[in-house]
């Protein structure tokens, strides 16, 4: 069975989604699932991770539609990317290329045969070209009808912090509704899940216990353990990391593994 | 494959949403789409507008379920209208009316047979009565033995805004997420997709730039399109219409084409 | 046709729902179903009553995952509590008894064989264990394969209003998104859903009308009315009664019936 997601940043409230869905109900059974739709407007990095945390998760041949779009109607180019598993259909602006380097080798493709697209108007491509293209890829119809390969593409890759010495210097990627800040550092950083580590986040520094899980610290105490993404996560147990250490997106984390 | 949709004031968390979907599940394998929760508590114009944009991109044959019922369990009516493409079932205070307008002709069933209906109580006649009635519809119970044509209902029409000489004067019917101001003035109304134009959104004028999608001026900048809907939008590009215009739903828009 | 339904304190946004639904799309066809994502987070009183409430509007053979795991990768056991109609999987933490007391007689299984869970990390058993685990009870998986009947695990029930002469001391079990106060007042312990009774919540006494429904009573009127799941609600017409009666979740309720 056939899976088409979709991620946005078109809030739930709208009924943008619901078009979008119309048009798929009309083109194809695929099921139809959502990623999220409360990526903030025009953000698109932050729809960039969301993707990249959620696409793998999902069966082989599944399409994963992501519209965070702030130059639609622009001469941006509209796109679809394969890789072995997946396609990824949307804006030419980064949004789809994190996941897709998970997944590389890709080929990236230009969507072009306009006979596939609804003519709706220049201010939704989401339901007029993204989600018809998705609708006709589960159908089977080849990716040669509906783009052309091109090698011209806008990229983006989040940086993975590396080890030098005995410090890391990674930063935030993520913090979710938890409170839990997500950084760039992959799980093999860490020596072992057991003892303490100095971590500064933002300016804030404290030295802080790794666990396997929150609730192996009490509860308010601050913690680092693996997040389900394989990084390593800041949290608070039953609590707000970002408040405790005041940090959002992007703020530098540090490391001290000694 | 058959498709039934849900709008509802109803929100996401309270579990009210899934108990019709639990019902639905229990009666058709229909596929179940949202539309939205979010409607704000028993606005019925909303929700209207809402159903009206959204509903003729489903396949033909689709039930779209209605519940923004501020009335519930008074003699106010349960109806469902059928259409060439579709079946609108809900209360009878003029929230499927707009939607069925774009479908006409159309008929009025007042919703009869309670042996059709879920004896849960008089609070929740979404779960209770339009579910069920939506999932006999999609299996094909004649509507005859659900209802009875009546010709008397609710009737409610969005006004759309015409044009006198130069001047039109029309409305904010709706105000998106984003801040995007949804006119009642059909795109047909605007001489071109370049230029300029002197708008009036409540009582603020500026001299506005008309253009075929939000990039198309820069980032901050005020700008009027053709919306998703076929109606004119005034929008701020990466920004907030809304805010910039001081302006909400059912405040007047001027034009001056000269 | 099969459901699963998912009921967590994820919320929305980050894709940790989405994460779970890749995986079930990889195991089954079922169905997938929200109840809610926006219980307060770790609040698993409030994720057990929503539960509660909704499971049993769902077909015959539904599997129903619950995920507010504030002891997540702690010790604590994970569970699936086979009913006579549905079999619901998650944490041991009390959130899925209530439910099943509904559908007593039950039996508890400890999960336990990690043949048949993802191995993802300690932080995120929805995805990789109690998801895992439903689509497989959904596929036909023995009961006995996937763990074994435990007698041990942690209970939860709501207390139920009980009348105590002319008085009824009960409590606010759950406030809806509208203000409704839903209270452990069952619809049995009304005299009639006509005239008028002495109602005191939280320490705000008011007489009010006893309703079958909301619109039985003018607009920003109170009342007393019996809800969607058969418990005595205390409502306003088109308005808030939390905020009126200044009452919240565990707050007090007296009915004076003479």
């Amino acid at each position: 069975m056939k899976v088409i997601t979709f991620l946005t940043d078109f809030g739930d409230r709208d009924g943008y989604v619901a078009q979008m869905k119309g048009v798929a109900c009309c083109l194809t059974a695929a099921r139809l699932v959502d990623v999220s739709h409360d990526v903030p407007a025009h953000q698109v990095r932050h729809g960039a991770f969301l993707l990249w945390t959620v696409a793998g998760w999902f069966p082989k041949g599944t399409v994963h539609v992501a519209v965070v779009d702030p130059g639609v109607g622009t001469p941006r180019k509209a796109i679809f990317v394969v890789t072995k598993n997946y396609v990824f259909v949307g804006p030419d602006n980064g949004v789809l290329l994190p996941a897709c380097h998970t997944e590389s080798p890709f080929t990236v493709y230009e969507i072009t045969d306009p006979g596939f697209h609804i003519h709706g108007g220049q201010t939704f491509h989401g339901r007029d070209i993204f989600t018809p293209v998705a609708a006709y890829i589960t159908n089977g119809v080849p990716f040669g009808k509906l783009g052309r390969p091109t090698t011209s593409y806008v990229d983006l890759r989040f940086p993975i912090a590396e080890r030098k010495g005995d410090v890391v210097d990674g930063m935030v990627l993520y913090v979710d509704h938890f409170g839990n800040l997500i950084t760039n550092i992959k799980a093999q950083l860490l020596p072992r899940l057991e003892g303490r580590l100095h971590v500064t986040v933002s300016r804030r520094e404290e030295n802080v216990p790794v666990v396997s899980s929150y609730g192996n610290v009490a509860a308010g105490e601050p913690l680092l353990t693996v997040g389900s993404s394989g990084f390593v996560e800041i949290a608070v147990n039953k609590g707000d990391a970002a408040s405790r250490f005041q940090a959002g997106e992007d703020d530098p984390v540090t490391l001290r593994l000694d």
